[in-house]
């Protein structure tokens, strides 16, 4: 029920044609949320260019294909994360458009292509190793519609490419900065901009790394305070909150 | 805003008092819950005669005492839990008739000594140290308007301490079982009965304990299936939870 | 050894047949718990309607449809949790009414569908992938003989979702609340309702999620107070804590 | 040494009065950031207004007092972290509109009161023993330009009072979410809001909530993708982070 | 009620003093444990020489000596665990023979100074900070009835300091091995005697040893195969262990 | 080197064959424990009997027979713990009168059956998935000379089991007890006697029972004095460590 | 851009072909590190006969050679290490000279064999299971160019394997010490020799071994301080340590 | 008995003035370590200048002095770590030229000043919060007689402090790193130099860098190969190691 709908309750109660009691009655009933159209409005706008996302594990190619079919009726823009090449081509039965990245396990469907924010988000990445997590924040911001590049194998024990690539770090509104192992890479990319840098903790590593716990803390004590942090290889959580940061700096309508 | 308020709203459209516009305005900037009315009516009466309760830590006298005072013109019960001689002192001030459990470190006032179920819940406790937090439990639980008895020092090294008191466990509605270091009573207690228990473990121990998590650990493992488990030394909670059950099972008016 | 046969043995001293010596020695060989029937016979009429029970994980199909057969002689209903098609397909062969229910691998036989409680027992569950331990809990209880309902796909993140639903909530006389990830539904649960909410952790999530733990600290923190938790995906255990929260509700015969 | 000192020294080596290798010499011990003057002056413009900052805890009040006494001689605004009311004495010695925050223990001196970025940040927090990290925040933002609210004790278990403050939430271009125990309410709060929510998990709770682990793995498994965490208790992290997300939404000079 | 209330009642039902009703009513009523004088009187032997026991820490200084005072009512032997120096004192008014051991904080009262075994204990600590729970083990072994001897400081970064004791070691029937930091000791010593070896992990070290922790996790993974584990600092607990091995050594009566 | 060459190395110096130069700088290269030959012969009584044993998984079907067969030059008695059938196979090429234990998965080869000590060790164990572990440590007993036998499914929800074999439980000389889950089992049975209980905590559990971490836990904070514990799944150190207590009890040559 | 290029841009400017403003325009673009040529030279030669090393796990077997055919077009030394006998089947393709080493899965092509110091490394290991690491270590450690020697199997409960091997400890002039389980063996040989320790701990070991913490606390812990400790089962990074530690004592170039 | 004593049996042998059965007796009762006097003798030079060390907490300032004025009977050099000002005061009784370094709570007593080898040790820190760790490892490193200088305040996230000293750090023979909160430091030194760097992580941070646990973990993640890690706030420690490593290279008598 949007305000069309209760502006008409009243209407009616004016012309006679319910009683205050039957309308009361009926508005005891609604769904609490149907009251807060203005805000929901404001948020769809937020918003529009959001892909519907699918987490893969644990569904079989014929769950994810019928799943992506599904959302392909309302939804422009469609992510798998975490897929398999078997996933892919089944989605591309139902989405000939559809784009697998090899390294991330990504499918993106993008058929909005509108540009929803201006400011430029760079994924920067430390090993080899990490790239998979990376190039998921970046399918995933790209789909969101954000300006994105990448800045990969700059990890710290190698500080030089990283100092080499100051400009870049310097330009981008939002930085996504991927570390597994010691997840040192925040902390140096944090100090070197005056930008949030949104932390992701990869699984990578072995022994005493424990599956990105180690990095998973290291980043919650950065020494910069422009680092804020998400799950263990949550590239996509990564790329979600760039968003919201990159969108949250356009004028409103 | 409660119905008749917002029965008024309706009728004060229908005599023209006000435009559908305004009353549409007006109804949006409600807060929502001003429509569950019914829902609170009937959370009123099973939440009757439950106390209010103040956390003493980190709380100076002089603010607890205010606190209690402030309570008490709209409450008739009142508990202050984890409470020191001094503060009791002070509560004794603006309430002649505050008891002051010096175990546990409870202070309970009782003015409305109305019984609101009738099942019988009792606290068992394995060795004396478990003790302040089974007293807690105690104290919260009569103040909630339950019959309450309890059981102390019927640790498992001497399990026939506990296995001559069968009786008076199968007469309990609920049990609440209080133990520190393996937190092995819970099992026990809940393979002679047929009734819910409330397992707290306690941070009593030293060592390979770490201050109650081996307890808590060894309680939510518990092999009998009719264990559920609350925060470590959490009395006052097993004592709300366990009236919970205990009204469960009273008549709804 | 029963009442009747320890009387028997009184009466045989009594009678000249057995010298008080000879009826001492026999009663220390007694096995203790024969002494206490009349618990016994108190807990048989709690007990009633309690399903046989097999935890699947780790036994052969072949294994499972014998420990059933057997199971059957004497009880009329079984539950087998976690199990496999291949495992339902052989219980089909001892029992033709057994049901597998696909999602939490439970086989369920119901011969004994007496209602034992007549409190609603609900099931309500976070996200989707929190399904699999939330139909075991409504399969687990249905079989014990509780009036049973759920209400999936209502996490915290989407709170308009369970908003809608209070009226459903607050009809239940227990709760059971299944989340994974941060763990957050039961105490948004408890906080609108005044019933013991149970809460089950589930493995549902990865990363710092480690395998449900921090879904399981959550609950134990719950700032509700009606909250108490069983182990992590324990649907089956929360079903039997709900069973004996609902039971003991009953008037005793 | 800035762009001019280069220009210089070239024009020095261009005029003869310096070799280009006595020039080359001077070069080499050059700290190598002087050559990132572009950067640097980019960076002074998203710098200024920020404080200069002191951690107090393990510092005498004397040298507290000192510390600010030397930071004044060259930033306008300063803040101290977690102070005693003694440090706060102190250092109104040398700063008589030295601000003392007595729930947090922020000491803010406020001289550059420029309003360096318009989007408004929002603190929110659950329970009563989380305003001194929420006040912590909401000080610091102040001091660093933004405009700042909050909304106090809006816990999960209460959620009707979370639920009637969604335009206030809906406003904010950033939100600060503060919270111990289960750490539930970011999920709740991201799940209204198309913003940035900074979680913060605070020490908060007892037992099991162990100093804030458990409040800060429940925010880390939000199942709300808008969410980052930084670390426990860490309300001026937070703040700083808020203050990027803010300032790069501006227009930059 | 023993073996000759026992018979006595089967005698008053014989000789018709009590129905044989009567008689096993009163049965049914009795402790269960009451029926197993058999192996009370067996334990009675082996628990001889046993001293009654007070863990001081939580007590204040009167509650011990009250607490000593009616232990020794019934008990030759008493043992205060980690007392202070005041509470000898206090102890020393009831029991002028009390022994204070100031390292460890043990207080003794030896009145049966029968040896209960004849195996030598012997137990081996590694460094000086060990010694106060190294003595607590010899105190208490002592006061059991037990010949017992000692070995300091036998580190294993010194291992020539051990090997020169492999006499002593090889004597002894049973070894407690007290050890902090890495908690190598008992599996060098283990793997030069035939004897059962009782490690006690201490508390000892700072950093990564997590207060006894890690020496704990290394004495549970010994490569050495007779050596069993107690808590974190448990002395008296490795000496009522090594009673129980020593005496289980005597021939019985 | 033993005694004898040591004689002959100084007989060699008194008959002049050796100066006493060449004769000291010979001992200087010996291996030093060729000095401590008596030690090592004494050693030797108390170590016959104890088979050779191969720690199987991580080893292929050959290596362990080909292992086996090695060890059967010198060795009697041989055992294999959690070895595959397979392997059984293979090592029944080799020795035709290997047992294979299929629960446990020991091959067991005994061709030494003296009886090396006279104290009955009892294995008790707590739930039906705690067999493997027992029955380990069982066949390891009874390969080592010592008399054992055994007490399954005597877990602490119920009782009463265990109550009734008490009379067992107090003829041990040794227990060896074996639980998962809660790990409750060794506190309970150790208050019942009077004799050292080894606990062996198990895998045995899932989700907060950390793969055996609480059991070990749980044991560790025991609150009977007689009990240690070994590591998670041990049942083969168990045995050595009760047959060193054992043996320890038998007078010696 | 080397000290030479920086010289003639001054020399260019000082011949007037470059004006000061452009000279200085081109300076900025420089990545810093072309300053720093005198450092890297230097880094050069310690450098010198490090082999190129990939990290197999994860990789295709044809990825592999691949990786390994690129970097031999640079580097005459290359080490691949945990990989498995299909991957070293395709390295042989496109060096013959690899060799494989089956324990510790390591692949080395070493056609640069200069003797890049003379320090013995010494690589000691505990156990038969700790084997794989050990040898890891040992072949790096000769593909650096170090003289290596090993000493297998002297683990801490049988030390007079390694008592008698001092002769071989003491000569060394770094050594790496591997060991899993309760990783006791680094301190015992640290007190035997007045060389750097380096410790690896391994995951060796099951139950509450956590996969080679425990021996990494241990180590962290040990009473030597002679010993610093890399991560689990890197014996790889030991050797890299190890190489630095003997070429540092080299005469410098 | 040293080789002296040995031969000096020899010879009584070949006089006649003992019997070889006499001579053999006596040489079983020696402790073996007597035999390996050579290697004692080598272990003498490398260790001379090594300083006798007191580990103040837990010792009164009394014992404190006690202690070091014995150690001064035989050491030239004596170090107190961790002591307070008063115990500094009593040291200066027995040793008027005591120096105390206030941050680190160093006691040093320098008397042989011999420098045992010429390579520089480095120490470098991150935070001011590291210093006084940091200090206590140049205060011994320097007793030790090791040419030492620092390097302070150079943390990660003002990386530009650090690239500017590159030429200090390449020129130390050994570093030693400091680091709290993320401890990122050492892998960034690492990757700048050629030598070993021993990673110290501190107890310096709050809330998640768990008193010094997520340095020390991300130390030991380094993607650095060139570094090793010693136990938390172990200044001392990582001292001892740089001395060890920097004499190796010394050219041995």
């Amino acid at each position: 029920m949007n305000k069309q709908q209760i502006l008409q309750l009243f209407e009616a109660v004016q012309k006679g044609k319910l009683t205050p009691e039957a309308a009361a009655e009926r508005l005891q009933h609604l769904p609490d949320e149907d009251l807060g159209f203005a805000k929901i409005d404001h948020h769809r706008v937020l918003r529009q260019g959001m892909p519907e996302t699918v987490y893969a594990p644990g569904k079989t190619p014929e769950q994810v294909e019928e799943i992506v079919r599904r959302m392909l009726r309302h939804s422009p823009n469609v992510l798998v994360t975490r897929a398999t090449r078997v996933m892919a081509a089944r989605v591309k039965r139902v989405a000939k458009d559809a784009q697998f990245h090899t390294l991330s396990g990504s499918i993106a469907i993008r058929r909005d292509t509108t540009q929803y924010a201006r400011g430029a988000i760079l994924v920067v990445s430390a090993g080899t190793s990490d790239i998979p997590v990376a190039e998921e924040a970046v399918v995933a911001a790209e789909l969101m519609g954000n300006p994105v590049s990448h800045l990969y194998d700059v990890g710290v024990a190698g500080i030089h490419r990283l100092m080499t690539r100051r400009e870049e770090l310097s330009k981008a509104r939002v930085i996504i900065c991927v570390a597994g192992m010691e997840g040192a890479l925040p902390s140096v990319v944090a100090g070197l901009v005056a930008a949030p840098v949104i932390a992701v903790p990869t699984s990578v590593g072995y022994g005493a790394s424990f599956k990105g716990v180690t990095a998973l803390l290291a980043m919650l004590n950065s020494c910069a305070s422009n680092v804020a942090v998400v799950n263990i290889d949550n590239g996509f959580g990564a790329a979600c909150f760039a968003t919201m940061v990159n969108r949250c700096s356009e004028p409103r309508p």
